[in-house]
């Protein structure tokens, strides 16, 4: 299909896919003549992903970039890859940590089975965790920690149905493609469950009336 | 204690501190004279729930506004508190909503007792999670509304020792006050534990090697 045709099935503007191809984040068409490029449902596919990573999970051009070396890097474990992806898809947040909070962090994965001392700033997803642990104290929440165990019990439950899902795709960048997408439309989907959980319970909890919802 | 002392013990720079009273935000301090202002505990609180909400939360100005406002409503009960101020920390997003990802919204209530057929865009959460999957259902992954179920079911686990943290405050203002931070704070919590969980369960599933963690 020519340009044209690939904006209006992706419903990306045409201008757009051409800064996406001068970025490197679509790769370019095959020439049909010096000023035509033909574009087939890989590009079609890689299109609607990069627009997810944009809208859905708000990342940058440089993180999308980082995305997509992950998932075309072919000489690597599935397992690596998707922590090479997760990685880039896991922005650890501004907040300076708070040794206390550190603490916490190392607190929790040693009841979790990790024997070593672990360096939380030497993963993106373990500072973020220590970064939202700091924050919760700079508020005066240091107990905050003591919910880390209830999460993660919940969450276990939660991960075992995302995998089973991302299983579900037969190949490798099939896979990866799902858990990106999985994970950051899973991260918004989790926050309104989340608030409708609540709703559910603090209607039980508290409600000075007959229940709203 | 003075304004210098308030920026001194909040980690806030006085021109923010002085923004934040200009908006609104933080209570005027008693004037001890023309041109001095006594600040208390009280909003050394504020000011940290302020800076929470900002930095933890990502919120725009005009939405801590809303949440203050929430927070210093009396005349309510506080599960409809709690209501208000969920509303406002929680942004639908820009995405489009699909029709199809509508009604899988609706079929997820009607699954758990929701009788009436319900107007997503009513409120701000169910906006959320149907604009979630209108995302996932736009880069083709129209079967993630089957995670629904196992989503909620680890969520209500979590929910349930929010709760529980949530009730070990006292006063009306502290229970808000710790909700308001426990699901912004605890958003980035879940998003780093939920990470965590996929690669244990992925080295289980689909390490080539040894595990790497």
């Amino acid at each position: 299909m020519r340009v044209g045709e690939l904006s209006k099935r992706s419903g990306v503007a045409v201008p757009t896919i051409k800064y996406y191809l001068r970025e490197g984040l679509l790769p370019a068409g095959v020439l049909t003549s010096p000023n035509q490029a033909h574009y087939d449902d890989e590009h079609l596919r890689r299109l609607r992903l990069v627009r997810a990573l944009v809208d859905v999970g708000g990342l940058s051009i440089a993180s999308v970039r980082e995305v997509l070396v992950a998932i075309d890097t072919r000489d690597d474990s599935l397992h690596n890859k998707l922590g090479a992806v997760q990685e880039a898809i896991s922005q650890p947040g501004a907040a300076q940590l708070d040794p206390l909070a550190v603490a916490d962090v190392q607190a929790f994965f040693a009841r979790h089975g990790q024997t070593e001392c672990i360096d939380v700033t030497e993963s993106n997803v373990t500072h973020m965790l220590a970064a939202a642990l700091s924050s919760a104290r700079s508020v005066g929440h240091d107990q905050f920690r003591d919910l880390l165990d209830a999460y993660f019990e919940g969450l276990k439950i939660i991960a075992r149905a995302d995998l089973e899902y991302v299983v579900r795709h037969k190949s490798p960048d099939d896979v990866i493609e799902a858990m990106v997408v999985g994970t950051l439309i899973g991260d918004t989907v989790i926050k309104a469950l989340r608030r409708l959980a609540h709703a559910q319970v603090s209607s039980e909890v508290f409600s000075d009336g007959p229940a709203q919802n």
